[in-house]
């Protein structure tokens, strides 16, 4: 480069620099170190390079940037705007060259690190750097005089052409290699499995010539009820389809608990789970494959999060360590693996498969999934971080220090052991709300917009009908219970006399709250029962006994934040859950959901491999608090039983008409030991 | 260390230095460098640490050792002695201490990087140092509030006592590592593979508490016809037992060309050849593991050397490109692999594969084998290193510089295509000796010391009989027929009348020589045959033309040595295939048997790591000169059909009366235009 050559400026970098006349772009993009895309390495296949020239005066720049700055379009570039269409003033960077001062942009989606933008407003984006790439490269022929492998002349040809050294090669891959290189004419396009930077690459799939499909990656949240997964594309970032499907293990027991005992007890039966499971994830792999137009040999990564006990069981481990103090991992780091080694035979045979880092014995790959998609670590203000399932996972932490555990809350917050309970579903009660006067509710079902005393409510739910109550439909029923007056502070439902309302009946010793009741038209009657508000309890008090927990660990009082992940999380309402007592008061604002955070954390993982090192770093800087052996766990469980915010517990939230504090039994329950915190 | 502390010197290393009082030899050899044994890390379990103190004055090092030098043997030692015995004068370098100034002998025993001795006496001793070693190791229990796995208490264990780093472990073995740990009360031994130093170590076997049984290394040559392993015992490099069966590939072909025609024409070929050949390796591991009395699961290391076709079979790779030009590889480099990838289920489950590199498509890994054995590139004089098979493969060079290649002798050398021709077993002629007078053979079987002509012979050959003509005993005769007058230099077996004798028979239109005749005992009928002459030139000058190539491409018209190796190569007489000129004349004194060299080298390749790294580097510099596209391979070979020497070439090898040269057929054969040169 001289003075006089031509000065070349990218945006939106600003890498600049002067190249002599003539000089691709691309060519300028790689020595300047612009991430600018590319295949093909140059040779106006691949279009991956595009790129779009500036022209002008540019002032800041100090450059005129004229129609000569850059060669004609030339022939590669018109086939190419024939047969795929370029976007008006668009050029491919490897055959543009460069003739004058030119101000060049490279589009996000031209860029290799491009940006994925994930759908929660909150969340950062998603730089893209996936542990697979594809190449295109040119083998020189085999020459009997100066002999050599045609893999090792493959590998010369990566080197020098992408600068990629040192490419090894699975068995299976070696035996298709020359039969793949004499098809293609010596060029075959690669995919190169590099784990992370500095790592040996590893050749995962060849393709003869140029290959135009996509290659792909699963991010699967393995969870104890359901198996979720995103089908992403490794080259956009774009998912392309999502799916789950039940956890076939259920029929060996519903919770954790019950699966490492049917491990402890049958012999053989970890391995009759680890083979149920892994022949699910085949099936999910391949339906989705199907549902997004994919072929199952593109499928290339996997990245797995799952709690430990999925964890092992996934891995054909034995859990029954897991079931029973201390609680020891057969291996806590994170793994890198041949997806046939998982038994994964719907995808590619080569493809890959990551399993996030456990934090403990208790809290998974799911809990460094939440913390990876989170970042609790690069908070300013302290987060409470809680992932509700069947087994809750609690992160709590700043920039200075995270802590974590897990809490065994059973499965009634997902519907389970709730009378009229069942899975979040159409037909399910999910919105719930009580009329403080009159004491009636009115509600919301899945898959209708509108509320139940709403015009055309029963014509828009007649396909579904009004099936029962789903987990956030339960906690809102409980809240609004409390708040109308209809339940004291110990968790007690008055009966009609004490409330004042025909809807609260006797049954046994106890009385329920009737929420809907369709038998006259031979439907279900659905009613909160005294066994569903204990459940609740239960429920919320292990939750808030751990949230508790890490507080005094971190030695808090209050939280800055609260943040709901999980599928579940989403569709809690935060006042509510802050009325039942769930979650430890905080500003309203300042209670968020995460969505999937878990399954969002698989995804971050699959497209970027430097988060991958992030997350095994961040998980050793995780402290861990055991909940089962700790006992002010159980001083706060027992504390936390009550439901104590006969209001809600912030002004905002708060119902035109504040109601009486009720107690229908004077002899037990209140608000024992909990101690009231509010804020604003 | 202070200069008043005790002076330690070990022997032979000559390594000192000073160490407190009270420090254990072990630690003080661990700090020097010394290398002294221990899989225990100094727990007084293993025994392998043991060493030989000495006393008295040591003037040349300045010390006096006293008794008192080292602490009095203790409890562990003599528990030791009583329960396993320790030799007199021994001590267990992890339990004595050193208390005053101390000579302190390791013996071989001790070494870890001992010496295996070999049993050719030319042959350099292999340095045991093998890719996977035993470690016992102390891991620390789990602690719930400290959560992490046990696979990396467990590797931190390994880094803490061992200063082995960065551990790794297949599933499989993650999966029985728990139990492993609380059966040994959180004392394994691990069996660690590292393949090169500074390579990631991988965890390969894991026993509970101390394991006091061995490891175990195959090292396979596998041939066309046969597969021979040994098997080696890891710890002390000791062969415990050797083996050999037949490949059962033979009947998709006898020779290599037949089984890669085979793989053309038949869809599913090449898979039913590598189903065989695994087979095979599975039933020879599980044979030479029972001979031995070793446990097949102990075996954890195999080398593999065999031609490129056998490589490329072995490895499920289909052969076609090497059936022809330019005669590719699909991969030259070394492999290191999980022995099950080559479907090896008869031994430890994550043993590991390692196949030398191969050298071109003509040229192999076994070539490579034997230059690791035989090492031409470390070498002072030019050496020529034969390996006769069904394809022979040459080596010819020096420090300077080594070139190879391989020549398609076809298996008249290994007695097939030979009229009376058999493969080398008990009955088979082995030695011929024709007397140049009476014309009369006498010869010896293999199984009998006696030759024919001896008494006893009749009766001790009884059992087996006389059977056939194996290919040292084709190349003897054939040799001993043209110094006694009974073939000219064109290789035309003269009739009665030409030769007088009347052994010479007529069959068809041409003569035979009748080397045995039992057939009035109804046994067989033994002869020389003129196409078994025809079949012995064609092979020979396709040896012997391999060799002058090499000579040219060398600029040398003579070589300093000949090593001849190969099974056969050890029961070649030098002085007969001087005689046919199978290889160029040297002094007898220069002609050597390496034995089995490819086996050699596959068996320091499994002892030594280095050696691999060493034959990985040679191999690259070897030059390889083709034959099958070279014309001068054709002139040399159409040159070398004559059997130019009537007497013995040298002076020491002449018989007692020299014969005058015959030429039964004026009209062709002769020397043709082959270039004599003799020395000494």
């Amino acid at each position: 480069m001289s003075d006089s050559d031509p000065l070349v400026i990218f945006t939106p970098s600003g890498k600049r620099g002067r190249f002599p006349v003539g000089t691709p772009v691309l060519t300028a993009a790689r020595q300047l170190g612009v991430d600018l895309d590319s295949v093909c390495g140059g040779r106006g296949i691949c279009s991956k390079c595009q790129v779009s020239p500036s022209f002008g005066e540019f002032p800041k720049h100090g450059v005129t940037v004229t129609g000569d700055s850059l060669s004609p379009f030339n022939a590669v570039e018109k086939r190419y705007d024939e047969k795929r269409g370029l976007k008006p003033g668009r050029r491919l960077g490897c055959q543009a060259q460069i003739m004058g001062d030119v101000v060049i942009d490279v589009p996000p989606e031209s860029q290799v690190h491009k940006q994925v933008v994930r759908k929660a407003a909150t969340a950062r984006a998603i730089t893209l750097d996936p542990a697979t790439h594809l190449y295109l490269v040119e083998v020189e022929e085999p020459d009997m005089h100066e002999p050599s492998g045609d893999f090792e002349r493959l590998s010369a040809a990566l080197e020098a052409q992408w600068g990629i050294a040192g490419l090894t090669a699975p068995l299976p891959l070696l035996a298709r290699l020359q039969p793949a290189l004499r098809k293609g004419d010596w060029r075959v396009t690669l995919a190169v499995h590099t784990p992370r930077a500095g790592a040996a690459p590893e050749l995962l799939e060849i393709w003869p010539g140029f290959y135009e499909g996509g290659i792909y990656g699963l991010a699967i949240d393995l969870g104890s009820t359901t198996i979720a997964a995103h089908l992403c594309n490794l080259a956009t970032g774009e998912v392309l389809a999502s799916s789950g499907i039940m956890n076939p293990q259920i029929r060996f027991g519903e919770d954790l608990m019950s699966r490492v005992s049917y491990a402890m007890m049958n012999p053989g039966g970890a391995a009759e789970m680890t083979a149920a499971v892994r022949a699910a994830l085949n099936d999910l792999a391949q339906g989705i494959a199907e549902e997004a137009g994919v072929a199952p040999d593109a499928i290339v990564e996997t990245t797995f999060v799952c709690n430990p006990v999925m964890h092992h069981l996934l891995l054909g481990i034995d859990p029954v360590e897991l079931g029973q103090a201390p609680f020891a991992l057969a291996t806590s780091g994170a793994l890198n693996l041949p997806a046939a080694a998982l038994g994964l035979s719907a995808i590619n045979p080569a493809a890959h498969a990551y399993i996030l880092p456990c934090i403990a014995g208790h809290v998974g790959a799911d809990a460094a999934a939440v913390a990876l998609s989170e970042e609790p670590h690069k908070s300013d203000d302290l987060v409470l971080i809680v992932d509700v399932g069947t087994n809750a996972e609690l992160l709590l932490g700043n920039r200075a220090r995270v802590l974590a555990c897990s809490s065994p809350t059973g499965p009634a917050f997902e519907g389970a052991q709730i009378s009229a309970g069942q899975r979040a579903a159409p037909g399910a009660i999910e919105r719930v709300e009580i009329d403080p006067a009159t004491k009636a509710p009115r509600f919301r079902v899945i898959g209708c917009e509108l509320w139940s005393d709403e015009d055309g409510f029963d014509a828009a739910t007649a396909a579904t009908g009004i099936t029962g109550i789903c987990g956030s439909g339960i906690i809102e029923a409980v809240a609004e219970m409390r708040m109308a007056g209809l339940l004291d502070a110990s968790g007690l439902i008055g009966s009609a006399e004490q409330t004042g309302s025909a809807r609260c009946f006797p049954e046994g010793r106890t009385h329920s709250y009737l929420l809907h009741d369709a038998s006259a038209e031979g439907g279900p009657r659905i009613a909160v029962t005294q066994g569903d508000i204990r459940a609740i309890q239960l429920a919320k008090s292990a939750l808030y006994a751990g949230a508790r927990l890490l507080m005094d660990e971190m030695g808090v009082d209050t939280v800055d934040r609260v943040v709901l992940a999980g599928a579940f999380g989403a569709h809690i309402s935060p006042k509510h859950a802050m009325v039942l007592g769930m979650i430890p008061d905080a500003p309203l604002d300042k209670v968020t959901s995460a969505g999937n955070a878990a399954g969002t954390g698989a995804r971050i993982a699959l497209c970027n491999r430097a988060a991958r090192a992030e997350i095994e770093q961040v998980v050793r800087r995780i402290t861990k608090v055991e909940t089962a052996v700790e006992p002010r766990f159980q001083e706060h469980f027992v504390a936390a039983n009550a439901i104590p915010h006969a209001t809600a517990p912030f002004p905002e939230l708060a119902k035109t008409t504040p109601l009486p504090q009720v107690n229908f039994n004077t002899g037990g329950g209140g608000e024992g030991g909990r101690r009231r915190r509010r804020r604003g």
